[in-house]
Parts: structure tokens; C-alpha cells; sequence
């Protein structure tokens, strides 16, 4: 499914005329700062402030009412207060006005009255095919154009400036902090829109409706609460196609706790786990504060996001060296080990007591041979496994041909394609670097952790152009027994699973004595013999899981005791399952679950009884492939026991991996069936063996029966 | 052990006289730059230019040679080539003077000759009883009195001014980082010192030489490397006691891999981690980075570190409580519950649309009533469990009274003895508050790191404060076995750690079949038989341990296998060890070295299988308490586990934490006579139970017969 931008929305990002409802005089009102800034920006298009109070506003012709406009204009603001709002609304539809931007408040925002309200609002805009921004949205601003329906006083104090970035917020403050970091950078920003309540079009939307000019480089969200996650895809679909990248700081990961719920999947995979493997799915990076939303915009103009691994520093000194080390280490970020030639060649540049080594260190004598500098970049770029670099110019001063280094850094990114990237603390260095184009940050960890992330995000936007071309196949149909509980009996739920392609242990339900002797002789003789109820789920907390059993008569007297406990528990009685014990590795907990908003959800765990203890898991977002479900539990903290330690043979994820597909399909075909599935454990052996599904509790969607 | 800093040394910090020894008229030469810098920075005391070709250097009177000097200074700056450093030494010393910066290059920072040529320097400073800053140090700077003996270009670029900081470094580049990101703060540093290569006096006695200025609130160092540990120790001693806080930059994680070795303490234990553990025994923060290593000074600088728990954050922007509480939980450092008469007392203040919990937002309405700012911080701070706080400026512009809220913040922060800090993106809001004297961030993540700092550092000191005054009793005198090896058998190992107070499983060293069925009738029937030799530390590898032994023939049989693989692996053989088979909660390994460096390393963590693959697991220098082993085992991966999940009762990590103590006691009584120590497993049970040492073996510091 893809969506193309709403043309009212696109039209109200960069209108011809605009309309101001609500416009004042003062310009440090609501009402009246839009028109100050449309005026001061040199907005070209018409600007109708509609007061019927007043002949002009603000030095501009006023009108009394909407009817009295010469032509339609493609946006209003809307600047009145709440009560009005409907009315105004009504007004802009009779004129064919196709956007508001909605700044009053008093809606969503302020209990249950406002929130009647905007669904009020919200009802009669679409009824009217208009479309809103708000309420209580500070709103909508293009600095190409000139066009600040906003009412930020950030831009009094910042002076704006167009360029190639977007920033679509939630919130008005959200907004203008990465609008003053870049814009204090020099970086030039485009859009930026504050959406205040996202009652119809949502931040996601805007931003879709954003990221479709051809201009925008990088797209910068701010969102606290996700409500349309297809949109948001789709932004990073088109800017990704195009050479631009999403970076979103979706914020309020704290408040959202674990849910209380029946399954280790509900119970460890909370939603912002899930927002996590969405983003990363769509190859959008997940910023972890407002620096960090904007710390890699620079590099990401000079060169898009790429996948690369391997990273060389240059300094003129060695501590230089030894902190971006340690830095990219804590990012896992490798240090290129340079060629034996690249060694070679620079030795004969740099002078005996320098490091011809990654980090390189050409010392002091820098000052002496400023043209080490570009000799020695051209060098390393000879290196094939040389992907990124980082110079650190830790201090300048006499001696240091700074104005050079920086023609030079910028003649040699120019020339590669890599991205090369200055630290220095002072920022008079960093000036002169940021005038020849060059990324640069104020100290080493910033610049490594921009590297990184254009690195990670680059492989992240590469999986996710391979993802979208994906075939998924769709799971054989679902019969449903009919049931006496949302959850169905573990015999029920691994026969699903089993159609499902899912390796389950093997089994017999028996419903009689006889049946249950006769499966421990079939099956045995090491068996599990467990009661069968699908108002059980947990069935060993009643007592109702038997193993070690011998012979006959313990066959016969464990049947008994589940009959008895289960008839004590008054609910029905299925039988027992009499399964063969099987042993494996490694015990596994995987789930899935339809979340209403991201679709269907795997869970996978270190299982055992420590699963929620531990939490050590990984969450994968169906449609994925088993290399995806491999390449994840790389994440995991055991990841060194699946590769195999102490002589041991690596753990078999290729089973695993199967699982988790089949498990995502069976669900995903289901989604008016399946809630959720538990599967705990699935035990896998060694690589190349096999791997049973021990237990399992599927929950249905609806009760029948 | 205390240290008084040398008066030497001390002297040389503060001079009252300066020789420059290798001067020239060049500024921007090695020799030629700190007699510019202590001309344009005021030096009052005697500069003595050396140079025997000139009269007059930089316009000051120069002398042929010291001999010529009218007074002796307290220190000489050595800026010659390396091969006539050991003569100019030797002239020093006949005149007098009592410490040397020696700025030339060319010893043991460039290879072997350099080496040899520095261990002669040492020995010919140590008999002439001169000592020595560097060589290759780029030197010592006192902006108090001017004193630039440092040839940094950096004191061109940006100005200095006296204040409040010591910056102690082993590299030049290391330096002035931090020197120019506080100056571009506007904080003023008293002390810069550059050290090299630390061939007499070590950073760290430098630093304790800085530190005992009473000016001094914040020491800064960045080390390489850390070879005197007792000075800096003394040194967060010495400034602890009065306030003052020392952070410490110890660079090169990365390059300190594991250690191969024969224990899992050496295995996974590597240098970096035991630095850790140093640095915070002693109180000393550790900052990840340069950027880390300078944020919180201005903190600091305001009110010296303490111990607090919980941070109220207020702004005018609903976004900035959101992004605050995130950055918090990435750090668990917790928000405020606001006591109940607080929240109705700020409702009160605030109206209604806005929050009066904490995150608390003002939002916009602070632009009409600016009476509000001061009006709801004085009601937070009635909150007794209010710690600190965070007021986050977002945008400031027509309607912020920002210089009032900079006074408010400032009043508050004074008549409270709180902290309270900015966070603002706009350099322009920032200077405001800073001219107040609030602390000031530019985004809310830096400010959060900033109080985290703050109120973890201040933990960390008073605890260091209270175990300054452990009282550490020694073990028992130890008698080691006449050896044939470098490890004690199992038996001795298990006799030595009983007599040390630590809990071992019961068991019976049999010489004999007879004995070992005589002991398997007295400890059985469930036992472990295993061979002892101190030549086989690793048993299972050589199948010499025997389980599951139900009758007198198996038991003989068991002992037969012992005794003829003992003798094929042509060692000596000791016997069987005839053990108990305890079951307990869970299997910690626990490991004891000395470290020739910090002394008795200790290491606790999760046992079992999988123990180097999982590496989970703290580590304490002795002397510590149990409680410290207590504190730090809920940093371990497995700390839901230890209090009990599922029912479970607490694991007894009393019994852990005795045998903690007692292993390091064992260890520090005997550091001639015990390398090492590995015990693993000890098997632990329920709190209030018992804990076994299963197994271990001590590793001796020489091999005797």
C-alpha cells in the first residue's frame, strides 16, 4: 500500500495566498505574528488578514470576512478562540479554502470538553473536504517562500534561512530546538511544521507531504505518539528512493512501561520496543535526543547515508588517536587496519617519529610541512578498505595552515565520495572547515557517532529497500475449533502449528486411560504426560505436568490425578497429552502478537525459566526473512553461546529462524483469528539437527460457544 | 599511606623565577613561545633567557649560561636537543635548582635508543636530586601568576583567565581540548600541565601537586596510561576532604584487550575494568570522553558534588518534561514524585491547561505572567524530596523575561544550596543565565548527564569518605605445602580456603580405595569423586571427575580410572577427593590476582557453563565490605534473579559476599605467597541457607621444589 501526499496539504506546505482569521495588530500575538513574519520574510503571494474590525493590519489591507477575498486562498489560519472555530471552519469550506491551520487551543490538549470538541472539529472538516493542521498546532512554515504560518517567536531571534531539511514535530518547542542547533550550525532549513494535536493530518502525513519536494535532503521528526505508522513508511519509502534520509527522535520511551499482560510477548515487548524494530524496518534512524536528531545533518548533506565499516583517523596528534579509538569501539565501529603498501607509502610522507599507522599521528611537524597534510589524505584514500575519516585538529594557532587543510579536506571528499569529517574544540577551526562544506563537530564523539550513524543508517535504508521488494507468502486457511475460551488447548494450538510448518515435539491426545498407555508405549519411554484444558494455560502451576514416569501404573495414576485436578478446577477436561521428552541446546521463547498499530509481532527470546528476569530478546516486525531473524539474535546477549563456545557446536537458528517466519505468517494470514501465540519453549539442538515446539497457547480473537 | 606533594614539584607550579634554557627570539619556536606567553600574560617574577649568542632575547636581558644568574630560579625550562639535555641537567643541578620542564623531544616516545636515553635521565635527575617534568612535555601553565612555561599554540587562540580548574594530562592535544571548550564556557583554569612522558614525576604526582592548592574546586586529568595509582588516590583524598572533585579521562578502552590467561579472573578481568573499579574506590569520576570530562564543571564549580536521587524538571513546553524524563531513565536517575500539598500549592500557581506535576510544564502562558517562574520554583523546592533541578528554555523571544528567570534561577539556587541548571538551544539564552552564574547546557541530555554526574560522584566520594576509615584485618599466617608446581592440588586449595573462613563443601582427601569407600559411606550416598593432583587444575578434561557412583564397585572402579589416568598423564597423583553433592540456588565463579599495578583484584560473577561467553561480573579492590559486595552485585545482569523472580525466594548473597571479603583477605594477607586464586563454582542457596566452594584452585607466586 502507498500513499501519495494529500494535494491540500502539499498546497497549504507552500501556498500562493494565504488567509489570516483572527489577525491583530500586535505582533506578539497569535493572531498577529504570522502577518509580521509573512511581511518580513517577503512572503510574494497575497496575504489577507480577515478581521472585520479594522481596515488594515499590520500595514496590509484587512478584510471583514472571508467573502470579501478577491480569489481563494490555498491555506487559512486560523487564530480565534475555540468556540469560534466551527463557525470559521464552515466559512472557509463555503469559500473552497482546501487547508486550515488551526493555532487556537482549548481542544484534545484540555480534557474531556476539548477533546469533544476537536472530535466535533474533526467530524465537520471532513464532512467539508477541508483539511486541518491542529488544533493547537503553532503551525506551518516555508522559509523558501517565505510562507511562516507559524507563531514561533524562534525566528525573531534566529534568523531563518531556506536549505535542504525538513523538521515535522509534535510539538512547537520540538520544533524550534533542531531549527536553532542547525540554524547555529549555519544549516538552512526548509519546512518546518509544528502540528499541535495531529487531529487530522497527522505529523506523519505532514511529513509525507514534505518529503515529497525534491529539495529535501533529510527529514527530521519529532513525535511522541504514533498513530499512523503506513504514512511514515511511505516518507521514508520516497526519500529513500531519492538519496534522502528520515531521522526521527521519537520521544517518551520512559512512560511507556511494560504492558501487564497473559504473554512473555505482551509483558516484555512494550511499544517502544516495537516503534525500535519499526523505524529501523523502514530505514529510518531512531535519534535518542534532540542533539542527536541534528548531530549528523551536515554530513548527511555533504554525502547521503551509505552502509561502510571502516573508519581512518587523522591527527597531529596521538591522544587524538587513542579517544576516537575508544570512541568508535564503544560504537562498534572498526578502525581500518591499513594495506601494507598504504603503510609503506606513508612512511616515506611523514616524518620517522610520526604513526604511519590507523590512528594516524603526523605530529607537530605538521606546522612545519603543511603539505604532509594532503599527502598523507591522498594516501590513505589508496586504502580499498578505507570507508570514512575523521581528522582531529585538536589545536591551531601559528603554524597551523588551517585555511589550507580545510581546501584540502574539502578537494579530497569531493574527489572520493567518503565522507570526511573535522573535531576540533575551537570553534574558529570549526568555522573555517564549515565554509569549505566540511561536517564538522566539537568533539571526537560527535563526530564518531555521525559517522556511525551515516554508516548504520545507510545499511539500515539499503535493508529496507531489498525488504520492500519482499514476496510474502500467505499462510494455508485457519479452521478454528470451536471454543469454550479465548485461549485454545495446547493439543488444539500445536495442531495449528504443525499445519503451520512449525516443528512440534512428538504427541498423542489421549482421551482414556488406554489411549494415554498405549502413546507412553509408542512414544517412550521417556515421556511428558500433561493435562488438557483449554481454560489451563499454565498448566504446571496446578500440578498438572507428570514426567519421570516408569511404568504402567504411574501412566495410569498420573491420567488419574489430571482427571481429578482438572475436575477440581471445574472446567472441561480434554484428555491428557502424552508427549516425548525431548532435549536440545537451548530452550527458546517465541511469541507473536497483532498490535493495532504496527501489524503482526515477533518476539524472540532466551527462554528458560528467567525469560522475563532476563529480558534478553529481540523483536522482528512481520513481513521478515530468516536472515533477518538470524542477523537479530547477533543482538542478543547470548549471541556467543549461539555461535558455539568451549568446543561446542553452534546452535541450529536455522530452525529457529524457520519458526519465526512460519509463526509470523500463521499469524499475520489470521489477524481476525490470532491475537497472540506463546510458544515456550521451542527447544533447538546442534546446527543441522532439529527443533520442537514443546508447548504452546494459541489466543483467538473472539469468544464463541 | 599518604603523600605530601614534593615542595619541588610544587614550586615548580607556582615559580617565583623562570630559567628558559635553549631561548630564542623566535615566538612561535619551541623555545622561543613561553617567553612570549609570560611577557603578554604578566609573570612578575624573573625570567632568565639562556642563550650565550644573544644579549637580549624578545627584548629581555639574556645570560650566557646559569652560572651568570643572579639568583637561583625555582625552575628551568629545557627547550635544547636531546643529546645535550643530560649536560644542561647536570648545570641545573650545580646551580640549584630544584626542578626541570623538559620540553625536548626524542627519548621515550621514539623507540629503543630514546628509551635508554630517558631511564639515564631519570637516574642522573634522581642522584642529582633534581626532578623532572616530561621529557616531551609540552609543560606546566599557572594563569594565576602568568607562569606559561608550556608552549601550547592554544594560549594564542584563546585567552586565558585564572579560575577555579586544574587540567593534569599526559598529552599536549589532551590539554587544551578541555582548556578551550571551558574558556569558550567562560570558565577560567588556574593550572594546565602537560606532562610527556612522566619519566620522573607522573601525572598523577602533578596532580596531587595541583591539588593541594586550596583554589582548586575541580582537578581534570586525562591519562594514557596509569602507573601510579597511590598518588592519584592520594590526590581525590586530598581534595575530597575539602569539596573538591577530581574527573579523570583514562583513555585507550580499546586497546586493552583481555589478557590470555590461565583463570577466568585474568581472562576477562583485563586492565580497563580494574581502572574502573580504582577510579571509583577512590572517588574519582570517570568521563568517557573529552566532552564528558568538562560538562559538568560548571556544576560543579556552583556547589560541590552530593549524593541526591531525584531531579524535578520544569519548562514551558510540555515536549521538554518528555524529553527530560527519557534522558533521566537512560541514566535511572528518577523524577520527583511531587508530594501532594506541593502539586495543590503549584495548581495554585499555574493555570489550569497547565501541568502541576512533575515534568512541570508553565507552557506559554510564562509569557504573560512571568511572576509564575519564581513563584512555582520556591513552591518545589518544599518538596523535601525534591534533589535538583532542570529548567528547560526551548525558545526564548518577545514575552520571556529572560534575564528576570536567569535572577530567579540564581536566587533560587543560592538561598537553597541546590542544584539548578539551564538547558537552552540558543547560545543567546545560555550567556544570559551564565552571567547569573547558573549552569548552563544546550541541550536537556547534557544537562541530565550533568546532574547524573553530580549526584552519582557525590555518592561515590562519600562512600570513598567512609572507606578511607575500613579497618582491614589481615588473615591468618598461611602455610603453603611443600610444591611440585605453580597450583596447589584441589585438596590443599580447599584446606587453605577453609582455614580462611570460607564455606567449602564437606569432603575427604582419600589415599586409598579403602579410605574412599569409607568416605563415601560417610558422606554419600550422593557424591562427587574426583582425582587430585596439583598438576591437573582442569579435572573434566581428563574425565577425573566421577558422578552418579551408587555402589561399593563403582566407587572402586571410579578410583582404579583415577589412579591410571593420573598415571598416564605421567604426573604425580595425590588421591581421590571424595566430596558431598550440594545443590544450591546457583553457581557463582569467584577469582582473587594480584595486580602489580592496584593490588588485590577481585571478581564476582554469574558461574556455570557459559561464564567467560555471558561475562557477568563485577570486580572490587580490596579492602572492601560486604555490603560493597552487595551494592555492586545489583549492577549484574542477573540482579532480578539474586532478589527472588517467580516466587523464588533471595538468593544469600550474605554467604557470597563473606566469601568475597574472605578471598580478598586471603589474597592481600599473602601477596608474596598467592598469585591467584579461582573458585568455581561456589554453589549458593536461599538467603539464610549455606554456600559451598566446590572447587578451586590457588596458584602460587613461585615454584619451589
Amino acid at each position: 500500500m502507498t500513499f501519495s501526499p494529500d494535494p491540500r496539504l502539499r498546497n497549504a506546505l507552500a501556498p500562493r495566498s494565504i488567509a489570516v482569521i483572527g489577525a491583530t495588530e500586535d505582533p506578539n500575538k497569535v493572531g498577529g505574528r504570522p502577518l509580521h513574519y509573512l511581511k518580513r520574510c517577503g512572503f510574494s503571494g497575497a496575504v489577507y488578514p480577515i478581521n472585520p474590525r479594522r481596515k488594515t493590519i499590520q500595514g496590509m489591507q484587512a478584510f471583514a470576512s472571508l467573502d470579501e477575498l478577491p480569489d481563494t486562498p490555498d491555506v487559512a489560519i486560523i487564530a480565534v478562540g475555540h468556540n469560534a472555530v466551527g463557525d470559521v471552519i464552515e466559512q472557509c469550506a463555503v469559500r473552497g479554502i482546501a487547508c486550515a491551520i488551526i493555532m487556537s487551543s482549548g481542544f484534545g490538549e484540555t480534557g474531556s470538553a476539548g477533546v469533544a470538541r476537536q472530535t466535533e472539529l474533526v467530524a465537520q472538516a471532513q464532512r467539508l473536504g477541508l483539511r486541518l493542521v491542529g488544533p493547537n498546532a503553532q503551525g506551518v512554515a516555508n522559509f523558501q517562500t517565505g510562507a511562516i504560518m507559524n507563531f514561533s517567536t524562534m525566528f525573531m531571534e534566529i534568523e531563518p534561512a531556506d536549505g535542504p531539511v525538513a523538521i515535522i514535530s509534535q510539538s512547537g518547542a520540538a520544533s524550534v530546538m533542531p531549527y536553532a542547533m542547525l540554524r547555529e550550525r549555519g544549516v538552512g532549513v526548509r519546512y518546518l511544521i509544528a502540528s499541535g494535536n495531529d487531529a487530522d493530518a497527522s505529523v506523519c502525513e505532514l511529513a509525507l507531504a514534505a518529503a515529497v519536494d525534491p529539495a529535501i535532503r533529510v527529514v527530521l521528526l519529532y513525535i511522541e505518539s504514533l498513530a499512523d505508522p503506513a504514512m511514515l513508511a511511505e516518507t521514508a519509502r520516497l526519500a529513500n528512493a531519492r538519496g534522502a534520509a528520515v531521522v526521527a527522535l521519537k520521544a517518551g520511551r520512559s512512560t511507556h512501561g511494560a504492558k501487564a499482560a497473559a504473554s512473555h510477548t505482551g509483558a516484555m515487548v512494550n511499544d517502544d520496543i516495537v516503534v525500535d524494530a519499526f523505524l529501523e524496518l523502514h530505514g529510518i534512524w531512531r535519534a535518542a535526543d534532540v542533539h542527536d536528531l541534528i548531530n549528523a545533518v551536515e554530513l548527511y548533506l555533504t554525502i547521503p547515508p551509505q552502509p561502510a565499516d571502516s573508519l581512518v583517523v587523522m591527527s597531529h596528534s596521538g591522544a587524538v588517536g587513542v579517544l576516537c579509538a575508544d570512541a568508535a569501539d564503544t560504537l562498534n565501529l572498526s578502525l581500518t587496519e591499513l594495506a601494507p603498501s598504504v603503510v609503506h607509502s606513508l612512511a616515506g610522507i611523514m616524518p620517522s617519529f610520526a604513526t604511519a599507522q590507523n590512528p594516524v599521528d603526523l605530529t607537530a611537524s605538521l606546522m612545519t610541512q603543511s603539505g604532509m597534510y594532503a599527502a598523507t589524505l591522498n594516501t590513505l584514500t589508496t586504502d580499498p578498505h578505507a570507508d570514512m575519516f575523521l581528522i582531529g585538529v585538536p589545536v591551531a594557532g601559528p603554524g597551523y595552515d588551517v585555511p589550507g587543510m580545510a581546501a584540502d579536506t574539502a578537494a579530497f571528499a569531493g574527489n572520493t565520495g567518503k565522507p570526511a569529517v573535522i573535531s576540533a574544540p575551537q570553534a574558529s577551526v570549526r568555522r573555517i572547515f564549515r565554509e569549505t562544506g566540511v561536517p564538522v563537530f566539537a568533539h571526537e564523539t560527535d563526530a564518531i557517532r555521525a559517522l556511525h550513524q551515516w554508516s548504520r543508517h545507510g545499511a539500515l535504508i539499503q535493508q529496507a529497500m531489498v525488504r520492500n521488494q519482499l514476496e510474502t507468502t500467505t499462510a494455508s486457511p485457519l479452521v478454528l475449533p470451536n471454543r469454550t475460551n479465548r485461549f485454545l488447548s495446547e493439543a488444539e494450538s500445536l495442531a495449528i502449528l504443525a499445519r503451520a510448518d512449525i516443528p512440534t515435539v512428538p504427541y498423542t491426545l489421549c482421551h482414556n486411560v488406554d489411549e494415554a498407555i498405549a502413546a507412553w508405549r509408542a512414544l517412550g519411554p521417556d515421556i511428558v504426560m500433561k493435562a488438557c484444558s483449554a481454560h489451563i494455560p499454565h498448566k504446571s502451576e496446578h500440578g498438572l505436568v507428570f514426567i519421570g514416569l516408569k511404568n504402567e501404573q504411574q501412566i495410569i495414576d498420573s491420567w488419574h490425578q489430571c482427571a481429578q485436578r482438572v475436575a477440581a478446577l471445574q472446567v472441561p477436561f480434554d484428555g491428557v497429552i502424552v508427549a516425548q521428552r525431548v532435549s536440545g541446546r537451548r530452550e527458546f521463547a517465541l511469541g507473536v502478537r497483532q498490535d493495532t498499530t504496527f501489524g503482526t509481532v515477533v518476539m524472540i527470546g532466551d527462554g528458560g525459566k528467567y525469560v522475563e528476569a532476563l529480558r534478553d530478546f529481540v523483536v522482528l516486525l512481520h513481513p521478515f526473512s530468516k536472515d533477518d531473524v538470524i542477523a537479530k539474535m547477533q543482538t542478543l546477549r547470548i549471541a556467543p553461546i549461539l555461535a558455539g563456545v568451549r568446543g561446542e557446536a553452534p546452535i541450529d537458528l536455522d530452525t529457529l529462524a524457520h519458526t519465526a517466519v512460519a509463526l509470523a505468517r500463521l499469524a499475520a494470514s489470521h489477524p481476525q483469528d490470532i491475537t497472540s501465540i506463546d510458544l515456550n519453549p521451542l527447544i533447538v539442538g546442534d546446527m543441522g539437527s532439529q527443533g520442537w515446539a514443546v508447548d504452546a497457547v494459541i489466543e483467538c480473537n473472539k469468544e464463541q460457544g
